[in-house]
């Protein structure tokens, strides 16, 4: 299969694309000047917009794409955005896609005003198009998504990170929203439970292998790229599965070296010193394998839907994630 | 009339409301061991419990208070405390209700986590219920809630609040959710929609004046009875009705010289001088009437509601929301 690009890989429904965009514009509309300001520096600010290119890829895959799949797609995209905004607030981010931040412009409060905000718009346009079933799974997915980033927070503090917990965690953070995306998109365009069920197991190990991707760029990234500095985990202190994957192959003395500088350190030598320690131990290409593990899964999910463009862009969009380099 | 206490107004609900404790309890339950910690800290701290009070009242007053009233109670507490939360951070609020703010203990990433996590909480166990009535209320509640916030912010920094945003923004902020309350209570007990419509009505105009006897208090207050400084308003530049009259009603220099003092005034002298400015200008008989008045027309939405010991309730309630001390 060659590497495909997300445009590329986004062909198939370009059009529809357009369309949700038009209606995501009009979506996040709002009498209150300060909300509308806001919301259109956020349009500004051009994500990869990967939610709502599932959704619609998952309602292709498993049949049409519908209005409730535009309604799933605002809805999901808006969740996200909730969460980038209050993510801000929750990491002191200064920057996000490149830009300053919405709390670094406007303060904690606005970002987490904003946040609620954009999330009840997001609810409520599933609350008017009566997707009874959107809703059930969606706040399923935000309770999961707190609680993943709250066991994040304090297994930073605690510093003593395992491969378990670290699944569970970016499985709930990350992995929860993108199998929730794929989910509605199925649901959107069948009654089928077996497929519904394949699209949300596809998502979901979609996210881990996405996540894993995330926190492996974290060590061989490019700033300049993915528009957040290199070692930025090193400096919050979050142990992710590269650094896991190394102490857990080094001794103890050493092992014991690293913490201390992961705690103490502050200059980018000592950050240096970390990436330089997992990549020497072997951490890049144990979580590269365990990603692709994930990817393979992901793609034998897909098994039981029939031959398509869509299903196709849906197997690209695997490999983009396990190979993107920002 | 006689004033009643909140306990005495409680009273013909006593039973039901010990049995919403208990199920708010059990709600606020998490296998995240962070969010346990925080929640039972949350649980330390009781409330007036003003909302679930309301909820379960006006379904008596309206008839029968059923399995969806208690549902419906706990989704109005979880989004309180939610909001209550969040609010902490828009804030930066150090203590709530007598004790150190979620913020103030666990910094602003956890409370804006515990804040979504509450609210999502709330939602699902709507969407468990089949509450679908409740949803579409609730998540258009939401939205109205982050709206009067962020109008406040904008008119607090352009300092030139006027009364008909200030009502605007204290619907939205405020009586939005007790507005909610009455008609989810309204709900849960009865398909008679203008009913449903008075109890609706009931709790907007009862909310306002309930916002507005909370904006008095600002000036008229003991820090020990509310667990927040006097002026507290005035040092947050936040304009209100008292000074909006008093503004309002002095000359055109003397109102040149508040607005200056707010604006870069630091001092409890300052403070002090801007309340007795207030009080000089009758701000705070003028503030009340205008509570009154809220009152009066909220007691006259319960019209339509027959005689029970639970309408009395909900009318005691008025009294005591437009007289309380705290």
């Amino acid at each position: 299969m060659n590497d495909k690009s997300l445009s590329q890989i986004s062909l198939p429904i370009e059009n529809e694309l357009v369309r949700f965009g038009e209606i995501f514009k009009q979506s996040l509309k709002s009498k209150v000047g300060l909300v509308d300001l806001v919301t259109r520096y956020i349009l500004k600010q051009k994500g990869k917009k990967i939610r709502p290119l599932l959704v619609l890829l998952s309602s292709k895959a498993a049949g049409e794409v519908t209005e409730r799949s535009y309604r799933g797609a605002i809805l999901v995209e808006l969740l996200h955005t909730a969460t980038l905004v209050h993510d801000d607030v929750v990491d002191n981010a200064e920057t996000r896609r490149g830009f300053p931040s919405i709390n670094a412009v406007w303060k904690n409060k606005i970002a987490v005003l904003i946040g609620d905000y954009l999330l009840a718009r997001g609810l409520m346009i599933a609350v008017e198009g009566n997707d009874f079933d959107f809703l059930k799974v969606i706040t399923r997915t935000v309770k999961r998504m707190s609680e993943g980033e709250l066991l994040q927070i304090k297994k930073t503090r605690s510093m003593d990170n395992d491969e378990k917990t670290y699944f569970r965690i970016i499985a709930d953070k990350t992995a929860s929203l993108l199998s929730t995306c794929c989910e509605i998109g199925a649901r959107a365009a069948t009654n089928d439970n077996s497929e519904i069920e394949a699209m949300r197991n596809f998502g979901e190990n979609l996210g881990i292998a996405f996540q894993i991707r995330d926190d492996i760029l974290d060590y061989i990234g490019k700033t300049n790229i993915i528009g957040k500095p290199l070692g930025g985990d090193i400096r919050e202190k979050k142990i992710t599965l590269p650094l896991i994957y190394a102490l857990k192959n080094a001794g103890n003395s050493e092992s014991k070296k690293i913490i201390k500088i992961i705690k103490n350190g502050k200059t980018s030598a000592d950050v240096k010193y970390v990436i330089d320690f997992v990549k020497d131990k072997g951490g890049i290409q144990y979580s590269e394998k365990v990603a692709e593990q994930f990817a393979s899964e992901a793609i034998s999910n897909l098994k039981i839907f029939k031959e398509s463009i869509y299903k196709n862009s849906l197997l690209d969009l695997v490999e983009f994630i396990v190979k993107r380099k920002n």
